[in-house]
């Protein structure tokens, strides 16, 4: 595999091109923003944590049915993945309230969501990401009925996955956010990461102990501290 | 009728119980207000003139099949309507683009969109009308997932019905907002009012040619003088 030209800059990606036209290569960089991107710092050894959480996850999704982008570790910060047309789309599973929820809702932090609460945003960070209905994501042409319809369906699996591999952990899984996109068979695959970045993660039965990108956004605590306890304790070394 | 004592001060409306528990008598007021009643003047006549379209469209649709709160005119600015229990939702019918979808969505102004597009808003000034998706309605316990259906199809119903007779009129429906409620057998009736207050209205084929409260949102001319005009248009006197 050979890292060509960059193809996408992300707040804490970077994805290039390789030498087959259907396999990009994602760097996790140590970079970390949080506020649209207001807040923005480096912290040594972040990416690769990311990249060990995800490299965890997306195999263990891939066997239990669920079609990803994820083909293989290239090195502790950088994946081989299948080139997918994104969907522009930041899908929120919830299984209890917290965050914006709570903001703009009135929810209860820590109020538990049954079912799990799926809400999406529009990714374009000059709107600010402004949260969309299934009726305005098929107004735009975001995704066909078929695959909104998909894509709730693979994000309720994705969470039960993981929910249950947390929950063995120790780890409260709070919401997370994923990102799909479509294969060249138009297949839909969940791309992005799942990562401490995208998930928010509560120590079991104590709400608002984050050990996630709550810990950077709130300040409470060493932030490279947090994410190396939590990847050892989910992919248990 | 007997007008009894203040049971709710809206905006621009004020509902009083009468000596009938399940009757109400609604006064439209002569108080206009914009930008979550940051804007705010008081302009005589204006309260008439949405009564008297209010009192045009409501038994044009009771006669369309569709349930409304309205029972009859008891002067040129009040109505006596059955008792309702509002569901909190601003529920927005938008046949071409304006106003927010073109600033927060990138879509342009005067867009056609097919089908009309549904958007919903919680109707809590404390909180700026949030955007809710059908999810948040559920988990919220806003309305049952049956009730919300029944809202949609009677929502677009009514859109139908006022964009025929706003057509014939040379008026171009682009959206409208409306307001429903439960009667006390537990049916979805029309609340709340239509008027040039809850439509946007632009003169046939001309973009933007606003005869609504857009007027005085944006400043476009003689407010009274527009609602006077459409008034008469759409009552034909």
């Amino acid at each position: 595999m050979k890292q060509g030209d960059l193809l996408y800059l992300g707040k804490a990606k970077s994805v290039y091109l390789t030498d087959k036209t259907d396999e990009l290569l994602v760097v996790f960089r140590d970079d970390i923003t949080a506020f649209d991107g207001q807040k923005k710092n480096v912290l040594a050894g972040k990416g690769g944590y990311n990249a060990k959480v995800t490299a965890y996850f997306y195999p263990l999704l891939e066997a239990a049915g669920i079609p990803t982008h994820f083909l293989a570790e290239v090195t502790p910060n950088s994946h081989l993945v299948r080139r997918l047309s994104m969907i522009p789309l930041e899908v929120i599973v919830r299984n209890r309230a917290a965050g914006s929820l709570v903001r703009n809702y009135g929810f209860t932090e820590g109020q538990p969501l049954s079912p799990p609460l799926i809400m999406m945003d529009l990714k374009d960070d000059s709107r600010h990401d402004p949260m969309v209905t299934d009726e305005l994501i098929l107004a735009m042409h975001l995704a066909t009925a078929e695959e909104l319809a998909e894509i709730k369906r693979l994000a309720l699996a994705i969470n039960a996955v993981l929910r249950e591999n947390l929950t063995a952990k120790g780890l409260d899984l709070i919401d997370m956010k994923f990102e799909f996109g479509r294969d060249t068979t138009g297949m839909i695959r969940l791309g992005d990461e799942i990562s401490m970045d995208s998930l928010r993660l509560w120590d079991h039965g104590a709400i608002g102990a984050s050990l996630d990108k709550d810990v950077y956004r709130k300040e409470l605590g060493d932030v490279m501290e947090t994410y190396a306890a939590v990847a050892q304790r989910i992919c248990g070394k």
